[in-house]
């Protein structure tokens, strides 16, 4: 039995009120829904069952994932850990599509186009203006950033290379310690971050659905390569069920 | 006129579960009643009013104040900013008494003890014993913490004993950034912090009460020292109402 040191917990951050409206979010900060925020108490609630408590949380710094986090480590009672939070786990800049109904763009650009934006691994949408209402030019959050590293639009490509040196630089540290990690973040990112663990190939990724709310556990071996390819949802049944229902969005 | 280069928001949590139900609490990790939850985030919209944004946010490790910073923050949109966490902020333990009736407490010993136990500066409660349900021995959020500083009761000086680290080695360097820095904490904690940026006596801060949920304001100048003395409540009306209940509490 290969040893297993490590635990790294996913989280994907539960429905948004974007999610509920067919909405393309990206780094748009938009807030939980009631669902979104049920859903992360029942993350919690099943990290608690599994016995997989954090000791250290990183998130992304939109709300989403933050009050995910908030939630599901209120309810595990892991609330005092210490967290870290990264623009570098954001969700995929979704460019000039952010804002925009996702049905009226399947309608607007046919299904070939849309589904290249939603799922290649390489093609960006177009990139959003700086005087966009939905574009993150001049926010807050990211005043600190050099605006050259501030995207305006992201394919997965894009996420992965923006997403490894936050890996690299605080997880694994954190990880190499003993610790427990929970990671929350969002579909893409966290899509980008299996996509390196599990060593998948650009074509293998694309089909890759993460399920909102649902724990995914990895324990990693000494070279921080995953004991089971893929890792373990903390409710199984529930997850398959996600993922088919993930598939089958904006049709 | 004296130059104010740092600025500091005190924020103590809304009402909790406990304080609703008359009990002493200290380090019982009890929720906000929903009034708190209320209060928290009417908190972050006079701190979004005044245009206080705090840049770094330092909490206690108590989920009451990490709910109600978390409120706050997210009514302000400042949820993104990098947090600290650390037991030094937590309330005043009040050992054997944590978990009692305020009023059956005060009918059991009398006004005279009650007082001193309640306000007096250097007259902790009895210790409380390891094996007491309300004890915090042996809870996950102080594993890592030696047991000769886990306090097993405190009086005001004990805290500001050891809230006075926290503030020098954590909270002034995110001052001396220019940053502004909000301390989310409890009643306690930050009578301590409030005496030694006042300077106050042992005698004056006897009589000193921080009402929940109204950001305490204090602008420092470049000696760390308050440019208003006593700072400045962002609603001084609320503020002035809610120091008379709160010198009520317990008749």
């Amino acid at each position: 039995m290969t040893s297993a040191p490590y635990t790294l917990v996913l989280l994907r951050h539960g429905e948004s009120e974007w999610n509920a409206k067919n909405l393309f979010t990206g780094w748009v900060d938009v807030a939980l829904s009631d669902k979104g925020r049920e859903e992360a108490a029942h993350g919690g609630r099943l990290i608690a069952d599994a016995d997989v408590l954090p000791d250290v949380l990183h998130t992304s710094v939109l709300r989403r994932a933050i009050t995910t986090a908030h939630l599901a480590l209120d309810a595990c009672d892991r609330h005092w850990i210490p967290v870290r939070r990264s623009w570098r786990l954001n969700e995929r800049h979704y460019g000039a599509l952010q804002g925009k109904d996702k049905k009226a763009t399947l309608a607007e650009y046919g299904e070939e186009q849309f589904m290249l934006w939603r799922r290649s691994y390489d093609t960006p949408p177009p990139a959003i203006a700086d005087d966009d209402p939905w574009a993150q030019t001049g926010a807050p959050a990211y005043a600190e950033l050099a605006d050259e590293v501030l995207p305006r639009t992201e394919c997965l490509a894009d996420v992965v290379t923006r997403m490894l040196p936050y890996w690299y630089d605080a997880i694994v540290p954190d990880l190499r310690t003993g610790r427990t990690v929970c990671v929350a973040a969002h579909g893409n990112s966290l899509r980008a971050l299996v996509k390196h663990l599990d060593g998948m190939s650009e074509e293998a990724v694309v089909g890759l659905n993460i399920p909102t709310g649902i724990p995914l556990v990895y324990r990693l071996d000494e070279h921080l390569r995953p004991t089971v390819r893929g890792g373990e949802y903390l409710d199984p049944a529930a997850a398959a069920d996600a993922i088919a229902a993930v598939a089958n969005q904006g049709r």
